[in-house]
């Protein structure tokens, strides 16, 4: 099994001295969020994780989620664990304290998202998803649904889903056919099979509350006829008791290359009661505000699970003695592995992503949150379109390198890592469904280039890049170096702006074939920007923190001299056009 | 379960139109190994891996191997399986046949071993180690134990096993414990523990012969005092027949991410007798002999499995539909996911990948007769340099461009390339042993630059890429583009190799932190050459076949402008040096 502890360190110093946004500490609410109650709650959280989640990776991958007579059963331990979790009150950090929430900031959620995500994402998808329904109601639903429905999924005794995939349609929802009836009490009946349904029904929880989109009868085709409904798996009675059971059934789970211990579902949904939420046909509008929150979430697994990764890849490469190398002082013939020139590589090639990308993480989940609660207007959706420039950055750039990271750590381990025993196969395994699911990175990538580059004519990619370019300026000198790289690599990415613009008006083709390289290149420059962020703390409080602050500086330098020159061969191959590509006759 | 198709015209296309090099034409004992025959051969080949072979992939994963009352029983289907494959003689395919071989060359049966890495590796791995055991007795053993053993092998009646690897050394031999203690009558008596031993028990043959390296009780310390013995499972008697146990037992099998099919064991060697095979003290080179032609193997295995997860990801590509492309003549609202530029392009840099990498393991399989069975000793030796050079890139490039394109192949499939179902994740857990075992890929990078490019004052190298370059002159008019951008990858490759060399001898850290990038750089412009030489037949033949040919011009372009271009990164990385990787203090 492998071993994890909290990098607390880190995501301190992220808090301490990287929050200093001032649209952030505008928020009004937030102004009681200080150091020293987060260092509070995230050693809890470390303890929960390290102690009581970590073991259920293994659990849930040894035995998995079971179909039993229609009842799916979680994995041995799940139960047990899920309670304490609840009586903790790890559910409600995020939310309104109206409905029983702490209320707490993604500054600091996230780093929790993060820490769950290293320990077992199968039992954290659990209660991610609850996460994503509870932010859908209450940004979509009336009242008395709130009322009814949200205090229960902020305790936790109630969890939620996401149904949108059906057999024919995964990425194209337009193409949905789960019908929804209208009734003369204004309910609706839904029929019809959603498949891929991430705790779609489990034991954890006395009910599951399924948001579900699906057609109305009279709504028109395609991705404009879709409304968002609420389907409980229990009706709920008038005085919030849980009735009969609604006409949902388990079809089968899936059986899977990873994730064992989460419950992916097929599920059927037969006249069942659903209450509409939102506005009708807008279904795909109000499920995206929670896709996209959902969308950064996952890049946070990545992150997670890289975390772990490097983790046991370190203390393996301290351990394991093989070969000498060439300044060798053993004499018994062998050095431990991280002497090795090409190990030590593959750690700093983890270890300067990771922290890049935790950095980058803390600095959206600002923006996020000044984008929910800024009072200024003009603000919020500065940061709103910060936000959802990032997003599928984020969750590109996370998990694919997750995948990166995690097969490395295969490779450092050598044969041991690839067997069963050491856990770390399994890392790769598990992390390898998040760039595949909340779309595909594909989609991420034609997402970046087709509606974000274009959205108020451009003006949101070129106000980040602005924005970057404007954190250029300081006076350190010991930056100038790091400075130096960025900017070479920085002419590229605004060329290729500047061309794939363009093509996203002349020569969609181009632009298509193209998107995948542009997004990997921003995101290689977003992480350094973060970079440079951390860079210019560590040389300003240098004498405080040296031995800290060293390690982060070298760190730096690796992510600069051989992660960010990826940046540019994107560009190259891009800019190659797409004739040969479209015009190819596949046999 | 995924589909598979043997590329038979790709096959003989290079067997027909490449197989024209003087050398290879001068073995005489190859030239009635004719197109006719050959494609009867492969024909055949084909029949026994579509039906026969490729069923056993996904038992194999269903129910692994297992160890029952110190019995390792093989998966359902297996055993019938292997009687018809030895029954139809293909574990003889490529034996001399003084021993009931069939005496093929490599440039044949590197096809079937494709195949049946394509099929089944699990599979192929009982009698994938019989042939490295035959290689190595044939080269190494005295008449009497070559009479003994080899016809039983070459019949498939009996496996082979290498047993190098032990608790404490893998990578490192050095550090080998297992004794071998010599008795009067010249015998030695084996004890020690092996581990990750492929094949090293199971129930497909009548008897298992291990050639197991141990170091004899008087011999030195280190790599210097490491003798091959030959110890069977079950004594041999004089007359051939099988006899008592021998003192080896199997402590247990590993439980993996992949290939389940194949048992992976521990091997307790416990007064074994055993039989001193080449000379004393000289065992780890005859172990490499047999090393080094399995390392070309495991490369195929890679490319083998590549293929399968090219034809599926192709044919889903043309069945699922999903969104809309800009250029969409479709009316239900979806075309086939085949048209998107994305898909297009992962697709695409699969083929020209898998067809590139076949092109140059073709070459290899004729420098390797060359070097075996020319008459001229020069020219034996020069194809030897060539071969010893392109093992460890061939290995490498071709797993790690594996690993890539079953990832790939998951992607296209989108979530259903995660479940179990299609078989498509796997050829990913499959294939991910292959960059791991016969020396992980790091090993090799360090093989390829601090062995075979300082041997023989880095002349080897050097010839190498003079023939690549001279190559490059013909006049075909069509060409020119293609090696217009070969040209200026090659200008850095160039450079890429005196940096390297003068490295190498004075800052070896530098050299050691650039192995891995100087493979790949090396990799890819080799797979480029490859293409060069297959375009040149596509051009000069064109009017005969231009269907094939032309759908082989576009495959190289797309090769030419969207993979070969990595290889530049790799030097800029490379030469940013390794101080700060070597002083990083890591916690």
């Amino acid at each position: 099994m492998p071993n994890y502890t909290a990098p607390l360190d880190d995501m301190m110093f992220l808090f301490d001295k990287l929050r200093n946004n001032q649209n952030y500490n505008e928020i009004e609410k937030y102004k009681e969020v200080n150091t020293e109650l987060v260092k509070d709650i995230l050693s809890e959280a470390a303890k929960i994780n390290q102690n009581i989640i970590l073991p259920l990776a293994k659990s849930g991958d040894e035995n998995p989620t079971i179909l039993e007579n229609g009842v799916v059963r979680t994995p041995p331990g799940y139960k047990e664990a899920y309670k304490r979790f609840i009586e903790d009150g790890w559910t409600s950090l995020s939310c309104d304290p109206k409905y029983g929430g702490q209320g707490m900031p993604k500054t600091v959620s996230a780093f929790f998202d993060e820490m769950l995500s290293s320990s077992s994402l199968s039992f954290k998808l659990y209660s991610e998803l609850s996460i994503g329904a509870y932010n859908c109601i209450n940004h979509h639903a009336n009242e008395e649904i709130k009322n009814k429905y949200l205090p229960k999924i902020v305790e936790g005794k109630w969890s939620g889903t996401m149904c949108l995939t059906e057999p024919v349609c995964g990425t194209d929802l337009g193409l949905l056919k789960t019908k929804a009836v209208e009734q003369p009490d204004g309910t609706f009946k839904i029929s019809g099979q959603k498949i891929f349904i991430t705790s779609g029904d489990h034991d954890l929880t006395e009910n599951i509350i399924h948001l579900v989109i699906a057609r109305a009868t009279d709504s028109p085709k395609g991705t404009k006829g879709i409304s968002l409904f609420l389907v409980p798996k229990y009706k709920v009675n008038e005085d919030g008791t849980i009735g009969i059971r609604n006409g949902i059934s388990t079809g089968s789970i899936e059986s899977k290359m990873g994730i064992k211990g989460s419950a992916t579902c097929v599920l059927n949904f037969d006249d069942a009661v659903g209450y509409m939420i939102g506005p009708k046909n807008k279904g795909l509008n109000s499920m995206f505000t929670m896709m996209n929150l959902e969308r950064i979430v996952v890049g946070i697994q990545g992150l997670g699970i890289s975390e772990t990764a490097y983790q046991n890849s370190l203390s393996y490469a301290k351990e394991r003695k093989q070969g000498k190398t060439h300044n060798s002082k053993s004499s018994n013939g062998a050095d431990n592995i991280i002497e090795h020139a090409d190990i030590r590589k593959s750690l700093l090639n983890m270890k300067s992503i990771i922290e890049g990308e935790r950095a980058l993480c803390f600095w959206l989940s600002q923006q996020t949150e000044v984008s929910l609660y800024h009072e200024n207007t003009k603000v919020r959706e500065e940061a709103s379109d910060f936000v959802s420039l990032m997003t599928p950055v984020v969750k590109t750039m996370f998990t694919d390198l997750g995948m990166e990271i995690t097969s490395d750590a295969m490779q450092v381990h050598g044969g041991y890592g690839y067997t069963k025993d050491q856990g770390i196969e399994q890392l790769y395994r598990d992390n390898r469904i998040t760039p595949i699911y909340e779309g595909t990175n594909s989609i991420q990538a034609a997402d970046l280039v087709f509606r974000k580059l274009i959205n108020k004519n451009g003006d949101i990619i070129d106000k980040y890049l602005n924005t970057i370019q404007n954190d250029l300026d300081n006076n350190i000198k010991e930056i100038k170096p790091f400075i130096d790289d960025f900017r070479s690599q920085m002419q590229i990415l605004i060329k290729f702006t500047d061309w794939i613009k363009e093509k996203i008006s002349n020569s969609k083709n181009d632009a298509s074939a193209a998107c995948n390289d542009y997004l990997k290149a921003l995101g290689y420059l977003s992480i350094a920007h973060s970079w440079i962020k951390v860079l210019e703390v560590c040389f300003k409080d240098y004498q405080n923190n040296k031995d800290f602050y060293e390690d982060k500086i070298q760190t730096a330098k690796f992510y600069f001299k051989r992660v960010l020159p990826r940046a540019e061969n994107h560009f190259k191959t891009a800019s190659s056009g797409s004739d040969y590509i479209m015009n190819f006759k596949f046999n």
